[in-house]
C-alpha cells in the first residue's frame, strides 16, 4: 500500500537492533484518520470473507482494529497480556515470545467471546518472527473459531515470522512489507 | 446517558469486591458500534472546546479513545505502562495506583507527542479513585499542555475520584455515573 509505504518512509525511524518505531503515527500516537485508511484496505481485501469478529492483542492492536472493525460491522475481541502464572479455566490462553521486549508472554482471551461460529479476522500492527499472530491464532483454533486470515500494518518480510504462516495455509495480507532497513540507506520494500 | 446506563443494567456484572464488568462491550470485547455513540456523546459534549488531541492509557482506554477521536478530527495518544524502573529523560511519567490490580505503575509518554500547544481531551473507560486520570492530568501539566476536561464512560460516583478531580477544577464528563451497585440489586444511577 502505497500511501503507508510513504508514510513509513517519511515518519519512521531505525533504531540498532533491527527497531522500526513508527509510534509517531501507529502505536504510541495514532493517526486515526490514516489509521482508518488502513482499516479501509483491510475491508476490501477480506470483504465477502464473513468475518464476523476481529481478533487483536493489546495494546498497539486495539486502535487498529476498533478503526478496522467499523467498515465490518463487527465488534474486536483483544486478548491481553496475563498480570499472573495463575490462568484462570474461563479463558483460552496461549504463549508469545515478544520480539521487541524479549521473554514469553501468556495470552488470554475470556472462553465467552470466542466460539465455533466465529469467523475471524486477526489484526496486528507488526509481524516479525510471528509469535503473537501464532498465538492468537492458537486461541482461536482452542474456541473452534475459524481464522479468515491475517491483516498486519507493517510486516518485517526478512524476519521468518510471515512465510512460516503462510506455509501454514495461513492467508496473511501486510499492507506494508519491509524488505530490508537501515540506518543509512533507509527502507526497501518487496514488490 | 440512558443508552449506556440500559447496556450496563443488561450486560454488566457485578462482582464481589467493588467489581463491574463490562468486559462484554468495553474493555475485552469492544462494540464497535455502541462505543462509537460514545465517542458521539463526548464529542457533543466537548466539541468547540478546541480539543486538538485525545490522551488515554493503554489497554482499555485506547479503543474508546480512537472511536471518539473520529468525531474530533484529532489524534490519539496512549500513556503507556512502564515495563522497567528505568524511565528514559525522552518521556514525561507519572505514577499511577490501579484500583483494579493494586500496586503503583508508572505511565508514561514520549515528550515529542505533548506539547504546549495542545489542548487535550482525556478519556477513560472506568473513573473510581482518580488515579489514572491524575496521571494523565500530571503528564499533560508536565508537557504544558492544556487539559480542556475528561471523557469517563463509567464513574463509580460513590468513589472518591470524580469529586476530588471535579474540586481541582477540571471538567469531568460521565456518561454514566452510578451511585450504587449491589449484586443482589443491581444498579443505581446519579440523577
Amino acid at each position: 500500500m502505497r500511501l503507508l509505504e510513504d508514510r513509513i518512509r517519511r515518519d519512521g525511524v531505525i533504531k540498532a537492533g533491527d527497531i522500526l518505531k513508527v509510534d509517531s503515527f501507529l502505536n504510541h500516537q495514532i493517526d486515526v484518520a490514516f489509521v482508518s485508511r488502513l482499516g479501509e484496505e483491510f475491508h476490501r481485501l477480506y470483504r465477502g470473507c464473513g468475518v464476523n469478529k476481529i481478533l487483536t492483542i493489546e495494546a498497539s492492536g486495539i486502535g487498529i482494529a476498533c478503526l478496522t472493525a467499523q467498515f465490518f460491522g463487527c465488534p474486536v475481541v483483544f486478548a491481553k497480556k496475563a498480570k499472573t502464572k495463575n490462568i484462570s479455566s474461563d479463558v483460552w490462553s496461549a504463549e508469545a515470545v515478544s520480539y521487541t521486549h524479549g521473554g514469553t508472554s501468556t495470552v488470554i482471551v475470556s472462553k465467552e467471546f470466542l466460539s465455533d461460529k466465529d469467523r475471524l479476522l486477526i489484526i496486528d500492527d507488526f509481524l516479525a518472527n510471528g509469535a503473537a499472530i501464532t498465538a492468537l491464532a492458537s486461541i482461536a483454533e482452542q474456541a473452534g473459531a475459524a481464522v479468515v486470515g491475517a491483516g498486519i500494518v507493517i510486516e518485517k518480510a526478512y524476519q521468518p515470522g510471515g512465510a512460516m504462516l503462510r506455509a501454514r495455509g495461513m492467508r496473511i495480507e501486510s499492507l506494508a512489507r519491509i524488505k530490508s532497513m537501515d540506518e543509512k540507506d533507509g527502507f526497501t520494500f518487496c514488490d
